[in-house]
């Protein structure tokens, strides 16, 4: 996530206060129906604790907004700056990432104790800022807003985990969409030529989505959906998990190492898969998008298929071009539904292409030409992440709406399965 | 710990079942300071969190009473069985140890829930069994008592390492003790010869304490109290962590690869060092014995000062007959004191050599002759463990009082630090 | 690296024949220093023994040439098969990687029996197949000279880190070239636009340098040199292995993990660097350019300068419209030097293109649109290495000569440390 | 291992010169029939490669004897002090065991001449020393041979492992004996009482086995004769690798954790099993010893045989008085058998009491009551490893004759598999 990004352009003290109210009240919502101890433990090196989730957000709207703007300021605790400070290296020594499952206290409750303090310092700033100061302020607290969205999806993704390893099978929510009905993948043709990528629209955007630039694209094309478990079920059939030639070298080495032989959450048990889900274990339905499958494993399939991957560049000038924004509609956290749903009836066009899953592309996590991470300690937020990631494109179930957009670029490691990833076809392109 | 031992003579149904409520309630108590929280933390593979201690010592008595003799009898959970299962490979599979802390539900308040379900089970079963059925159960319900003082103690030293990662230096429990005044280290003499150890006495022990059997020592004497933190701080200001030539080669493998420089829980800030404790974290008083040193460091502190460490015959021989067994107002885990404390006055026989802290021995942890293992899972508890571990005597603050005696065996890894353990010189022996 | 590439065109018989022979023997006149011991050493998993290139590399052209070309063909041994395949799944099952040194047997001179038996079979091969088959094979077998070739520049690579850890700092080859003059860095700019890169011409290629292709770039310039010694004991004087912000966050973890301070292969005695090579351990020469950077140092290095380092597209570009290919005076592994050698005088144009060090690019490793790996077992030669590698370009001192060209891709993990790598800077495009 | 033990009374120049050569002779006699390559290979970390041995036995006579007595004394080589030094702390820094075999030069032959150029100054100085200094110094000397020969067993005992993961399966020496006649185990009775253990008659012994004391040993028996290999195909068919109750905690953790099936040399073939010795890999003999099984592997098999493994003292015991010191006939290791023989036929008393296999007994390795180590490095022999190992009793095919008797203390971490250790079963005793 980032920072010199492009900023909404006319926040006044009273929206601002407003959507402060509403991004933070939607965590404390996302976190309501887990137990304390549920909010405190760290499953693997990778999970951060629901309550540290709470905090370290928290913290981010203390350090550089408060720490920096409000008057006669003292921190609330000074330790808390240790141990919520997540990667920002100017800001200090950290907490090891990996033992945030080790500290007790604050407990949850304190935690909230925590963040209505904060609250109220907030809307006492915002409430008495000037408006030449507000506007240097908004830009910063409108990233506090994004950088709190995106862990309110890392809530979800960790919870998932964290109930993943407990045998008693817990539940976060409600229950699951219905299944849908078979369907068969269309292809859409996108022309290519000399394109631009990149932010440029009105609006917030984070730095790595920057600057809007010039790239070639021959002639390709996208499947019209994502990739199902049916699909995958079939792939598994056909030895995709005993072929080395399928596979990267470093994939191989996964499958072969870890054990893989399915998704990330699926187990069977008398022969059938199940798969976990924030709703609970169902068996596998065939007509949602597979979903938990690293880097290694969606390329696997696609080659497996006689496919590829698309490049970020593809994804993003055929969302540009044929999408726009996210629809109302998409498939994003809402409310009550965490998780893939089945793709709707062929439109033509490209369906799901914003939510169900983040869509693996077959681009490295790289700077686009000319880019350049802020200054500072807010400068942290991106940049130093370029190296060893692939990128995903078009968010998942658990992504707030707002929080996607066609230049958005997530990232993570090509072994990563804990997210909620997924993939999309392409073909041509030479 | 362990089974085959002996058994005290003659429980009736209601001395049982109050002695029965009384180590139950002992556990709550013991509980009782910490939250949900708290009781869910495993901060390193060696600790349980709070909450498994309290199901796993309700799992014991559910799986080795009541699903033998209860009636009708069906588990409380399924997956409790799973998940509360500390080592007993005849019991079925387990969770694995180092993920205890990965494990958010039961929380606390449904392990009460549990405890509660099997309390009333086992006051019925208790009620209602006749003579020769108690006869034959008694036993097991008192290995079961023991077991339970057993995690009692296991559990104030697994919240201790807890609290002590956590950057806000939680607080257990009331104060320390006052300090007290220096102390010359004086000797006793003990005659030696062909003595017997191991119990033999009425009342319970752990099969690992039989058979009572002979040996012979010559004549040797020993420390009269436990070494000192000020004596501690002599060692280690004459290089005692720098100087290869003290220490066992396992023993300066782990000086030299964990950076070891002063007992476990001393921490040095601006040129003083503090101790953490279960009462908060304050200055080192030279006064108190040192605690939370490894066998390593035991062993090295010895040989600095030109003695050696008891081996455990000697110090149970002198146990016997110079003591016999814990005076009422030994160091033991009484309800407000979680430490050691100093030494009283010279007594002219051996001083804290029950509670204060464990005391290590120069010998290995094996059987005695004739040793041999209960049948069944209950044999798995003591004696599979005779490998790999040292012997340490006496008992600590932490221990119940009753869950100690002369003859009691306890062991640890030559390298563990996380219990409170400390030491006493021997001199002579040959 | 690969496959089906582009081929020379016009093999007869006795060209292939004597580059056979000359290629071959290239091999042993490079192991021709080395004692038994020496070749048998593997001084850590990515390194290989000497011995072991010897045999591997003849273990290809019998298992892709003579297995399947020649008349009532019998493997020299059975186990050899086993024991140096390298990475071809296909092909079965191989001895582990990091163990190929706990393998004494074949020793050194029976390496020299295996090359020797299949050279005879190989010139018997080639000199009586018909024009058909040898237009057929002629194919495999250059791509053997090239794999021969790469893994000349392995042996001596690996055989730098063997006699590295030495403490008798043994000497490979004669002596070092002279320092050179202090030289101040230049710029070439290059204007750009809709540009091809990729393979096209004619001679032998890799499958990973194809499909030539159009690709888009903005103006841009490029370092005109290496950077020097010189100018990296600047920027370690400036803090730049201290200093966390100029660094890659997984290149900062490796920093503070592995304690790098210098490149690899320094070392400081008495305030002094020196610099190991394989013509001895001298002080570090500030004219040479700086070598044995991984791709992490390479990044901090150009965020400290304020530049960047060049995509691989700009360097190949510029590379084709520059330079062409590489000169006869190139610093490539020539009979006697096997080190970088300081930059000549400014030329205007681009100095130590092809040769010295290989020079990280910004790009990380990834197929070019249309590339599809060769059928079969060679089909593993190069692509499925695309994942968590960065691509370097140009060759180095220890690269043989021939062995390189403008498009030519190598690639190694962003922190390898132990292959001859520097960097060229980079700047505008955007 | 040790020092301040007992010496040989009467040495003349002449004796000591002529033992020198003869020991020293041996060494090279055992590494002839291994080329360099073999040489050079340490196969994993416990193991140290044959010229390592071969210069290390050489460093001991230059570090204890010459640098101490020697007029005008310089190193042979300053590094060879870094590179040879095992384990002595107080001689200085030392090259990581583990990466004894990156170290190519000094090469075999190097070493030959180092061991040269020791022995003549080693005769040099034998035959200047008058008397009185001879006396002094020859207690040094005799260590040093009784340090070579135990160099000598782990030559044999290394290169046996450097050889087994070669997939040649190359062979060090001639043919093994053949097979023996079927054999019932008898058991000898011993009546035990206060006894006395520990070396005391004329002679050498190490430090660790002074000194000699009393201890108790009620009446026990010996089983006649090691373990066979037939007796433990029916542990294995009989469950023996896969029933948790067998076995100590810590064994069954390296059964699961590491795959163990058989004893360590152990390969199945198509249903047979085949052992791997030093004479070549052959189908598993029912009537030789089984050796290569770990100390747990050797309690699980008691447990299993409802017997148990004898303490060091009742091994001592027994051997003291029905067997005195080991037979001409014993099979040590003599010039053409390096494995275990059958068993002769029952001889009423003990028989394989020396030679053939190490016996595990159930003792920890702690030392004597009244033990102490010498001053100095010489000191470091043997004390300092009294921790984590069991001990051994009555030597191997490996171990040269002359170098064990009675009181002879072997140690090992209960985990080892590849010294040649076997078992002898033990009852009674309680
Ligand atoms: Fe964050
Ligand atoms: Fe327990
Ligand atoms: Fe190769
Ligand atoms: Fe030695």
């Amino acid at each position: 996530p980032a920072t010199t990004g492009r900023w909404t352009d006319h926040w006044t003290a009273d929206t601002l206060a407003s959507r402060y109210d509403e991004i933070r009240a939607r965590t404390e919502q996302l976190a309501a129906p887990l137990s304390p101890e549920d909010q405190t433990v760290q499953s693997m090196p990778d999970v951060s604790p629901t309550k540290w989730h709470r905090a370290h957000v928290t913290w981010f709207f203390e350090t550089f907004v408060l720490a920096e703007h409000e008057q006669r300021f003292a921190p609330y605790q000074d330790k808390y700056w240790f141990l919520f400070n997540s990667y920002y290296e100017a800001v200090g020594p950290r907490y090891a990432r990996a033992e945030r499952g080790h500290i007790s206290r604050p407990g949850a409750h304190d935690v909230g104790d925590y963040r209505g303090n904060v609250d109220a310092r907030m809307r006492d700033l915002i409430d008495t800022l000037d408006e030449g100061s507000l506007d240097k302020l908004a830009g910063t607290i409108e990233l506090g807003f994004h950088h709190e969205q995106q862990h309110q999806e890392l809530l979800l993704m960790d919870i998932k985990h964290v109930l993943s390893v407990n045998p008693l099978q817990p539940v976060y929510a409600g229950s699951p969409d219905p299944a849908g009905a078979p369907d068969r993948l269309g292809w859409v043709d996108v022309e290519g030529g000399l394109v631009e990528i990149g932010h440029d629209g009105a609006g917030f955007s984070f730095d790595n989505e920057l600057p809007r630039h010039r790239t070639f694209l021959e002639p390709y094309r996208l499947g019209d959906r994502l990739i199902t478990n049916g699909e995958w079920l079939d792939f598994m059939a056909d030895g995709g998990y005993d072929r080395a030639e399928l596979w990267l070298s470093d994939g191989w080495g996964r499958v072969t190492g870890e054990g893989w032989r399915a998704p990330f959450y699926w187990q069977q048990v008398d022969g059938t898969w199940f798969e976990h889900t924030l709703h609970g274990t169902f068996p596998v339905d065939p007509s949602l998008p597979v979903t938990h499958v690293s880097h290694y494993e969606a390329d696997a399939y696609a080659t497996w298929a006689g496919k590829r991957l698309p490049t970020e560049a593809e994804w993003e000038h055929a969302a540009q071009t044929l999408a726009g924004e996210p629809a109302p509609d998409a498939n994003l956290a809402n409310a009550d539904t965490f998780h893939a749903r089945a793709a709707g009836p062929p439109t033509g066009g490209l369906r799901q292409l914003f939510g169900d899953c983040w869509e693996w592309t077959s681009s490295a996590y790289l700077p686009y030409p000319g880019f350049h991470p802020a200054e500072g300690a807010i400068g942290e937020y991106n940049g130093k992440f370029m190296s060893g990631q692939m990128v995903l494109r078009g968010g998942c179930a658990l992504t707030p709406p707002g929080h996607t957009r066609a230049s958005y670029r997530n990232f993570f490691p090509a072994g990563a399965r804990w997210p909620m990833t997924g993939l999309r076809l392409a073909d041509g392109g030479a």
